[in-house]
């Protein structure tokens, strides 16, 4: 190995990457030591580093890569919006790229005759969510709605508002004076009677409440707390009932990561105002959107300038190449048939990682669709058995990131049979390794 | 023009739209009334609608397009990315399209030795700052120092954060309740006295500030009103001899568009923090970033896993695509000396738009580099002179778009003599037909 160039060697790229980029959720002193992977190029579920060292990518890229990388189809798709234009403002014009896409969604999300307001980061498509709530019931001169009600264990991302809604103790906890008052929270899915607890605080609160806010069947950051989808629905419908609004936030269950579409549709629910990101460009590219039926929307038609307009709008929101790129790939999702490979592939995942369940070092192992989380049950505090197993799964050829000491594992949607072995297989031997 | 078939037709186009696309900052109920330009394709400052008409894009498609729409070389550092990798995640792991791309920047940006910290939003580069200022403090055991000081009329961005750090005004006092408590706000560029009263307000509460947070120079959204640098220079200087952070919100000014290639720099300022976005990648692609020193970046050091990291961070966050197009971006820059050009197009539209400040519909022309602000003066509210004015010069073949009465010009920065004599002759002309 002495011939390899110093310019090429992962020590050097990880030593230029530490000195200028800061990583999220990532403690930059200690980067270099954990041995991060540095992504040069990709082939199908492989990620290449740049000393051509392959790896098997069983985080999605952070739950976001679908059908994979390098997928000629939407190269394709990318170099043909290329050559019509890149990128032309939503605020007051249209691009033809984004109405094809919107059109070719509408029959795909559950969200009755809805409407897609675009923009780039999922945490913005969970604000856009949060404020068409807020600003609905003031439109509809019910004032006094301006709470929210959410689950224990909650992540809806890190910008302000979105942190306003999740729970605590994602290290964030420094800043509860910048998050909004108001939030009326109830048990997480991890506790067994969540669901009669939420119906309570629903009945307490429900006149104050612009909107429930879940993510329905899934707590994936939480570290993949799954709630049985007759709770979710029979939350879900209780809120409607009462009027409340529910806001389903899909950015990380969306786009066939629990084995159907949308994650409300295990539950059979129809969200009245729905936040997408991650697949839904494939993980190719930036995009999210917060989808709303047509009767929220209804709310904010009025005059010109006036004050029901919802003066609101991202810089990049519908951008045309994401747009471009999320529509070949919403058609691929279906021409491949992509939810029977994942309904195999979860059934596989699912029998594989069982008797995981069984050793002294696992506390549990929790899975929908192709998101699980193995909870490892270390003796005592410290330990960092998370970070641990996850470092030799990715020596292993393997890339894990954990939260927490739950190990998270999220296929891209087409993996293969033995692709899902090797993934398992090298958990197992991690664990093994780290945890004796 | 019979033979057009109806489902090319810009008509039938912007009646989908309408169906199923939400606007941002638009009133949908009026959006098929405006007549918006309905974008298929672009060539160089043109977009083209669907029915292959022309328009000058004199707003650079909301003040992010730098270069121009096709740009060869950009299209081909696209086309090159798409080769390698798209995406993968920067979430404890690196990209080597992201380094190189944030070792390019780190000369530009005028942040003592910068770390780069990337999302997608503009807002989201925003969040991302005022979350650093305040863990800053905590990180350093300083955990009264929890207040922003901002201008009046600012505007960081929608998202709940920097919603509560913008001014109110926006048509988004509604959302009140929402923003966090503790902003200590003084009167924006507008005001001949603001300086002082800046430094008064900064005097009364630096001992309980994590930051003061200004747009330097211009404040584009507040209808394009400018600064002295000088000014600028003396408050930030304040700031930081009282021990302050200073953010700059550099998103709109960043990337050439007040004749430097940071508003900062006019200044001679070099802000602790800085957000960037809109032109990163040229107008191409979502890109934004937070830059902070070293000095702020390094009191997040400490223990993996430990309580000082920063636990923020975006799914997209250095996408590989957006990356490399926005280094071919940086490159082509500088090759082609647009700040040249961007001194010479700024200095001639001023001097066009001059002789408009004498009409008596126009109040006010604004200007610093290709950003320009015309404020028109009406006689009574309610008048629309600035939408009307903008619908004239569209259907003039010159895309522009208001804030209220203030018609904005932001050209593309390569924009040629002809083409600013053009925008300026179709604006006069529209301000005369409409404001009689």
């Amino acid at each position: 190995m002495g011939c390899r160039s110093e310019a090429t060697s992962v020590v050097t790229w990880v030593r230029r990457d530490r000195r200028r980029v800061w990583h999220g959720f990532t403690q930059m002193a200690a980067y270099e030591e954990t041995r991060p992977v540095m992504v040069e190029r990709a082939e199908g579920r492989e990620l290449i580093d740049v000393e051509g060292r392959r790896y098997l990518d069983a985080i999605s890229s952070l739950w976001v890569t679908t059908l994979g990388h390098r997928v000629p189809e939407l190269d394709q798709a990318l170099v043909d919006q290329v050559g019509k234009v890149a990128h032309s403002t939503l605020l007051g014009n249209g691009n033809t790229a984004v109405v094809e896409l919107a059109e070719d969604l509408a029959p795909v999300v559950p969200v009755s005759d809805p409407r897609f307001l675009f923009a780039s980061d999922g945490a913005s498509a969970v604000e856009q969510a949060l404020k068409i709530a807020f600003q609905y019931w003031w439109n509809l001169g019910e004032k006094s709605r301006s709470r929210y009600l959410v689950l224990g264990d909650a992540y809806h991302g890190d910008t302000v508002g979105s942190l306003s809604l999740g729970a605590s103790g994602f290290g964030t906890d420094l800043f509860d004076p910048l998050r909004f008052p108001g939030v009326v929270r109830t048990p997480g899915y991890r506790h067994v009677g969540w669901r009669s607890a939420a119906l309570e605080a629903l009945e307490a609160s429900s006149d104050s409440l612009a909107a429930v806010v879940i993510e329905p069947v899934v707590q994936g950051a939480a570290g993949m707390y799954v709630a049985s989808p007759e709770d979710v629905r029979t939350f879900a419908e209780a809120c409607q009932r009462a009027g409340v609004l529910v806001i389903c936030d899909e950015v990380a269950t969306g786009f066939g990561r629990t084995g159907r579409m949308f994650a409300s549709e295990l539950c059979g629910i129809a969200p009245d105002i729905m936040s997408i990101g991650k697949g839904l460009a494939g993980g190719y590219l930036p995009m999210s959107a917060t989808v709303a039926s047509a009767a929220v929307a209804a709310a904010f038609d009025g005059d010109d300038l006036g004050p029901r307009t919802f003066y609101h709008g991202h810089s990049f929101g519908g951008n045309a190449l994401a747009a471009a790129v999320a529509r070949r790939h919403l058609a691929l999702f279906h021409d491949w048939d992509v939810l029977a490979n994942v309904a195999a592939r979860a059934a596989q995942l699912q029998e594989l990682l069982g008797p995981l369940a069984g050793l002294d070092s696992v506390a549990e192992v929790r899975s929908c669709g192709l998101m699980a989380g193995i909870e490892l049950a270390p003796p005592k505090p410290g330990l960092r058995w998370g970070r641990r197993v996850c470092a030799a799964a990715v020596e292993g050829g393997v890339l894990l990131r954990p939260l927490g000491d739950v190990v998270a594992v999220v296929p891209i949607l087409t993996s293969t049979s033995s692709e899902i072995e090797r993934i398992v297989a090298v958990l197992a031997e991690s664990i093994e390794r780290v945890c004796l």
